[in-house]
């Protein structure tokens, strides 16, 4: 049986219609039912896409558990070695926090998230295999897609392209990679690797690129080159590019006409005090935009409630953008960009679009951003699975 | 009739008591009430300081009115100008909006606010007097103090000094300015006359500073000396101080030292993307922090919740404060940072302090932070004023 949202306006729509969900997608949108449906009533409220949480950390987190105050020191280096230290002692990875965060963010209109799981020789596939396990039990209210993360290293720490290697051949659909030149020390070696998995399992790339200045731009230019050689454009992505911070216009100019024209995309987590990469030209020349928390309430962090409408906000603001058709770029990466990130229809909504949904009781979108309203319903492939209206 | 706080736990103390608040005060910690008192079980719940809104602009917001789209262009100039011309058709500014942001401050737990007043040839003292009467509707739940705020300029905007002289003379009770040198051109006359207006009236002081680089450090260092010299210190704040920003440790170490040593706070809103100053350094060299929203739904732009506590999350997150004890000098600035700059006591939570209070449902300060949890109790003057358990 369908489902009919009475009086609901799409985002970016002119106006109100009735709009019928069948076979989890859109159906029709002012056209009566031919046949039975659930109504619900949504009048005068904002039917957006259902929002992608596009980079998370699902097999890290400390969700749901008690409060674990933070004791790494301020280095990267230190962070690291604090999370291998403690990591065991709090029982990470663990399933039902996993889960508990994974609802959470269906509660606040998550309906699809790309999680980087961690994957090195201490933890094994044991992330990949909790995060799926998870992912199981809530399928019909979030879809989830990982990573197979070398959060430590590739050639820095041996064994690890190999369980790379078995994470994708376990149907893992992403390969990931993190700073080829200041964490792996040969970045050309680490993309071969990172490219080479990518292209024997048809997998695609999201690789953590935190080093800054002209190192990182450099690497940037280097993704964009092997994406291009390769054919790749649309399946590689570089998640918070730090290196935007601080570059010329002339230089982020040239940087995004260059990942556009490669098909590179962007995330950005708006996280902690970093750089932001500009989501308003990166997405003026084309570049695909997508934003996530980064971690939640991790050994790396406390931060983070799950809540990718907040995390909208908080991109849109560290972009200082005032005006709406401003704001609205941030709920784009947030939306649409995350959907084009994972792989899903990405069309503005309309009849056909996927039935992934969050409606919310403000006329505007900008005012969704800014607000942060609670979700009047949450909907995934068609079906009303939360928000406080259902 | 007293209040009797059963079981609560005071930030920065031991453990769980009985919190006795009379006469506007804590009266007793742990001892029985000698006399009938309302009692109000908070057992196991956090007992903070009331929050402290130090920099806003109540006159300016346009909060609890419809949605108005942001329509300036994106420089500074752009957006006075925007802010000028739109003023009037918008009817700012309004008592009842700024009766109605006063109120959510105050239901968020805000027992305190320094709001910066625009005073101006235009506009003259009707801000003043709308701030005013809102404050004194809502004077049973939260205390205002007024900055008379030279918004656009003081050397360039002739008749503006009369209007502040009239303001301070009316009660006003701080003195404010702005960009000494980026805005009035001139920035020892801008400081001759906002010290001089401070010394005429016994006021305190508090000047924008958005200037960067090191035209801005220079003019901090212009402040503090006068400070100094004319021994006002603990009665001179910066807000903003945007130069902090891509300043060297060996720099700021030396400003933070010649700021505490005159006696000059600092005020932060963590506000889009500019440069958060160090707090932490800033108040380990014992320089004063406070923090507010800056603008809340105005002309200048859209954002802000008026709720303290999520800016002091704001400000631990884009200060990358991980760690529980660094998490709370976030909220040190949004509570005790406040109080000393409004001239209020600050001493830590105890016998004799203010019953000025806000009761949260969680086990520690930096958890209160990170989460922003419902305010259960919100306490002015020793009165319950607000919260859900209320």
């Amino acid at each position: 049986m369908g489902v009919l949202l009475v009086g609901g306006t799409l985002w970016g729509t002119g106006g109100a219609a009735d709009i019928l969900l069948e076979d989890g997608v859109i159906a029709a949108i002012g056209a009566p039912p031919h046949e039975p449906v659930k109504t619900i009533d949504v009048t005068g409220m904002l039917v957006l896409p259902g929002l992608v949480e596009a980079h998370c950390h699902l097999d890290k987190t400390l969700y749901g558990g008690p409060w674990v105050p933070h004791t790494a020191g301020d280095a990267l280096a230190d962070r690291i070695a604090h999370d291998l230290d403690r990591r065991a002692e709090l029982g990470v990875p663990d399933v039902d926090r996993i889960t508990a965060l994974l609802g959470t963010m269906s509660d606040f209109g998550t309906t699809a998230v790309r999680s980087h799981t961690d994957v090195d020789p201490i933890v094994g596939l044991r992330g990949i295999e909790a995060v799926t396990e998870a992912a199981d039990r809530l399928a019909d209210r979030v879809s989830v897609q990982q990573v197979a993360f070398p959060q430590h290293g590739i050639l820095t720490k041996p064994g690890t392209e190999q369980l790379l290697d078995q994470a994708l051949a376990g149907g893992v659909e992403v390969i990931g990679g993190i700073d080829p030149a200041g964490m792996d020390r040969d970045p050309v070696r680490h993309l071969d690797v990172v490219f080479g998995l990518a292209d024997r399992h048809g997998a695609a790339v999201d690789i953590h690129l935190h080093d800054g200045g002209s190192l990182g731009a450099w690497e940037l230019g280097l993704i964009a080159e092997r994406t291009k050689t390769l054919s790749l454009g649309g399946r590689v992505a570089v998640s918070h590019a730090y290196a935007f911070g601080g570059m010329s216009d002339r230089d982020s100019d040239a940087l995004a006409e260059t990942l556009a024209d490669a098909g590179v995309a962007i995330v950005t987590g708006a996280v902690y005090d970093f750089p932001v990469p500009p989501v308003k030209k990166l997405q003026a020349a084309g570049v695909r935009v997508a934003c996530g928390h980064d971690g939640i309430r991790d050994l790396w962090g406390p931060f983070g409630s799950g809540d990718m409408l907040e995390r909208a906000r908080q991109v849109a603001y560290r972009s200082t953008f005032r005006r709406d058709d401003d704001i609205e770029l941030a709920l784009h990466a947030a939306t649409y960009g995350g959907r084009e990130l994972l792989g899903l229809p990405a069309e503005p909504l309309g009849v056909g679009s996927p039935a992934d949904l969050v409606v919310v009781d403000v006329p505007t979108a900008a005012e969704a951003v800014v607000t942060v309203p609670e979700r009047h319903l949450v909907i995934k492939a068609g079906n009303p699975v939360g928000g406080v209206g259902s």
